[in-house]
């Protein structure tokens, strides 16, 4: 049936080898050897500050070779995109010059400190005609895509509420050092911009625009001792350390009403004693309910009102059978994923859409109207009042 | 050991035998059998609009005899106690007129139909130096007691969070009728006041008292069939039924600050479709954490900040041990109970309150507060702003 | 429409005034109050040895007089119904001398001590023609009944599975005191009879006849302190306890293949760290599965095989709708029912089928049944062989 | 401290490209990736007979080459290990020649087709001083991990039950195709030596030794369509299919008394209806139970009877924290894993016991005391009795 082209072939260079790094660099691999690209990716360039680390990081993670600044990675011509995971404050700039090397840009959420750099960092994205996609990985668990489609074919009918809640611990000890995530400059915000992000993007992606919002916040501990070096979410006191300002939220709550109509509640938290990374929501509408809760993640709950009465009840879906949205290209029905598998997603798509000049989803647009909300969130703490996002 | 007393014997006279009125004649003939009162209950006067139906229900509950005037049950000398299950726009009335009895009195929730009206309530109530008791059955379900101790003895630390739901669906289909808890001037409030007051007043109990509030409430269907002498929550919509205007919340959702700097999220609604009775609260501290969920309520999860590290996780405790609040009396563990038992505890500590002479808990005080808050919400969504407790 | 005829009264004698005298004597006043029964229930007289506690015990569970002679109780002329709720090796002698004084029976389970005592009180219960019913109250459970209907209307298709536990934890500590329930000669066996004969009963309903056996059991603690006048299953041991040998199981497991071809497995235990009163079922069909655990008695998880694909998943049924099974009569959906409850049914039913002149199900026959089961079971322990039903 | 030694490499050569071929090839680079091993994994060699297929196999996973002969793989110097993924009747000869020509040596389970070919694999491992290692995966998820670490502290005392079930539904449809795994001369056994191999595996470690045994199992369908070429758990029936005979069974259970005196019942069935993959297993002891269900494998219940009473709960453990075995080497804790990691589990283990030269665990040994299980419960049903497993 035609000529076989050979597939073309993807360099990526990828900014960050902590975290988001050492998962983005893992998706890449993955995606290749379980998924029919219509691309091969090659890791090509890892980038970092520091030679020695990000030297071993690239061979660890298996790419091909490394820069220690990433104003010589995005000039590079054998790179075709440019994959930002570095702390918030560090996007806009790479973002920026990226695009104007007319590379494609995956860049990790917060797409920006606010709303106005995320504005920016779009307007430069469209004007250089360049593929972006914003990291909202949770979007890519199977469950999570499942009820996209539930919701999508109408199962739910008219949307009444939605609820989310993103809760973990790790700050509850006051003796828990200060690092970059507790640092407003280098963070944004703290709870909110972290973990609020994503169900914010939930958010959007199931149930639609919101229209107004009005929430609050705390800082529970106001200073914490200092750590030299320290990074990720493992660190332990030093004694006698110097006291450092949390100059972030430890905690953000909000209520909102969406365009359509539904109401909104929205918890983020590192405070909530107990729970880990329990990122959670439900949405009721007037034909059904869906459930889901992160670190059940193969599991979906849906409500159908249109069950035979008398035998009503949530369905607990093992959202792993073939037919479920990517569950088939990994292993049999129950023998369940993880949280990488939701970057191993994300990088499919995003690979097709460069492939295949599709629109990129979630893009900056998205990752821009999260930034969006989140600043109106602030605003109305700010100001004691309700917020409406288009004033935002 | 002295002389063998006695135990005297409370004279009940109940208004109403709907849902709550039946509950309460169940609730006071178990206590009798399942508790060593420090006094025998007597059901001695049913009281009720209709004769044949009040006569009925008299009969079928157990009750010596029946009255169609509360005016005249209060007036009686035969009675001690009035206890009040209308709908709320009757409870002042009654409640006032059984104070100047000098009944002690016990009123189903809400105590009023605003701040106002319940502190009149309490005022007269203590003027009269009278018993008084609010029917907020789920303080003691055994699990929510022994929450309460949990917290008492310090294993959760300083509060950091409070989250409260209670989702029902019965009111999703829009021809479901119209009823007297779907009209403002009857019910006071929809969602709010009906489901809300319950996770309020568990929150003061549990938490502490609130400081400010913000919130957003909604009535999604508008208007609804009416229906001719439906009672309770279940009826038909007749055909070409009458429309009638809700005028009151489907939903009503809210934010607060405690007083001891604790954040909260409340959300009650009659349009959660899949969720029955579900009440559910968890509280995050520095030391650990709590959940309950009404419909599994003979569980409570603790979660121990203290456990061995790698062996920390929810405990989920079955609250029916001999050693739980309660539970002795009853069956052996793992022997469940059910709603009702929640009333049957009410009445014993009703009981032995009047009795021993001691204040009983929760009493029109604690009515007032709930009020306080519900009112507080519903200005703060007039006004779109917050408003504080001490405002109200 | 005719002459409105006067209900008929069916006067009770209770045998027993304990653990489930109480449960019995509740659900006999519960019954009056919620359900519309065809006749009367009369509370007449309780009989126990202990002239003392035996008043006490009437006066305080509502019964009008007492005896302190079962023999002269099954004479009483003003005496409709038997309620035998001795232990176990009572149950024959009271029954067989009811039933010759013609009353109808109601007898705890076990029914016998062996399947020989049993076939004989079944016997001379048809013989006199009378009504008789075995206290499995499970089946009465809203869930399990709801199970039983949705495997009659063929839900589940052909049954292939059925898997049953029933742990306990009460005996793990070698200190707790020996007592009537580990005495063979009184309780005829231990978990075997006490526990598992409720799971062979409900596997009996819900999936069929039991074709072949084989089994295993043990007593891992081989004596226990002796504690004089102990009851019920709360007790401590007294210092310088005697020691008496345990002379049932602590533990009874046993395969079996049904006549229908299905195949199951059972376990009673009491020595199951950790597990309070977990009654638990699951069966699988070719069309469908349903699983129930009694801790959680409220709920049914249903898995239909006809939903569509994709979006298939155990449903979490909350079995409260008025819809369900005896639901109606309590509280609205979600309000949950408790242990206890399960008492009332048995005893609406039992009450029904007298005064209809229908049999009772289940029956003095399904009690044999669960004996010839209990008996096989031992037989292949004994014989380390499979047993068939058929030769017991 | 002495001299950096460069990594030692050793170099893979893997049997089998399909379902099993796919997991070790991403264990092994992901082992590389994640894991700070003593040497490093060189993915060699791919093995398979369908040139084409293993050609595109080895691009796709990453392999240098292939091979369509197993028997020149195994003669071949470039090669320190094999690792055989086949159809089990394939793994003894293919297991022999390895030892033989001096390779390590991993196998999939079960070992052998039976107890006797078992046994001569693990004879000529040892003569041949190799290393060896069976592929029991669910030994390396962190929970499991943690529940052998808390039995081996002495948490949960004296064992008293053991029960494990392994359910699968993808054979209730009698539609669903013949396979390999139906089929004896190739798989062995059905259910049992599929699933319930893995059960008898977890048993064997964390509980102890099988005394005896007593078990039935049953074909539910005999016969089934032929598919021709299909592979794998993905297949749909031809139109007009040659009906094949089912020579394995669907199910088959089984009750087994332990050395150290426990109890344990085992359940392994393809026919139970809406179960996916629920491997799960519970143990009790006379300190404490722990819980495990696969398909939520990130999490492991424990009942510490030390708690203080009326606090006492199964433990809901995250088993994803730092702290538990293998999880650090991942994503925070909560970020939760899936089934692929317990094969890079066992890898980094396997790897790790090659370079240090210490024995493996679980190696051939313990594959051959599972299959001796297997084919004493296979006997055990042929003559319908009680075996002892020293008996095989």
């Amino acid at each position: 049936m035609g000529i076989d082209r050979p597939k073309p072939t993807i360099h990526f260079g990828l900014v960050g080898y902590k975290f988001m790094g050492k998962a983005h660099s893992n998706a890449l691999q993955r995606a290749n050897m379980f998924f029919e690209l219509p691309a091969q990716i090659n890791l090509s360039v890892l980038c970092g500050r520091n030679e020695e680390n990000v030297k071993a990081a690239a061979m660890k993670f298996g790419w091909d070779g490394y820069e220690t600044s990433w104003e010589n990675l995005v000039r590079r011509e054998d790179i075709d995109v440019i994959d930002i995971t570095t702390p918030s404050n560090a996007h806009k700039e790479i973002a920026i010059a990226a695009a104007e090397s007319k590379k494609h840009i995956f860049c990790e959420k917060p797409l920006a400190l606010n709303v106005k750099d995320a504005r920016e960092m779009l307007a430069v994205a469209i004007k250089n005609n360049i593929k972006h996609q914003v990291g909202f990985n949770y979007r890519f668990a199977p469950a999570v895509a499942l009820a996209k489609q539930i919701i999508d074919i109408g199962r739910l009918g008219e949307i009444h509420h939605f609820r989310g809640t993103y809760l973990q611990d790790w700050l509850v000890d006051p003796d828990f050092p200060a690092a970059w995530r507790t640092d407003k400059t280098v963070a944004g915000s703290g709870a909110h911009g972290d973990l609020g992000a994503h169900v914010i993007d939930l958010a959007h992606y199931l149930v639609g625009d919101i229209k107004a919002v009005t929430g609050i916040n705390k800082t529970f501990v106001k200073e914490r001792p200092e750590v030299l070096g320290m990074t990720g979410l493992t660190a332990t006191k030093t004694i006698d350390a110097r006291m450092v300002p949390v100059t972030v939220d430890d905690a953000s709550l909000f209520l909102c009403e969406f365009e359509n109509g539904a109401l909104g509640s929205f918890e983020a938290t590192r405070f909530a004693m107990g729970r880990k990374n329990a990122m959670a929501f439900e949405i009721n509408g007037s034909k059904g309910s869906i459930r889901f809760e992160f670190e059940r993640m193969n599991e979906l709950q849906y409500f159908c009102g249109q069950d035979e009465p008398g035998l009503q009840g949530f369905r607990l879906i093992q959202a792993s059978e073939g037919i479920h949205p990517y569950a088939g290209h990994w292993w049999p029905v129950g023998h369940v994923l993880g949280y990488e598998h939701t970057f191993v997603h994300e990088m499919v798509e995003f690979i097709t859409c460069i492939t295949n000049d599709k629109p990129c989803i979630p893009d900056f647009y998205d990752g821009m109207k999260c930034c969006q909300v989140l600043d109106a969130v602030d605003l109305s703490i700010a100001e004691r009042a309700w917020v409406n996002i288009g004033d935002i």
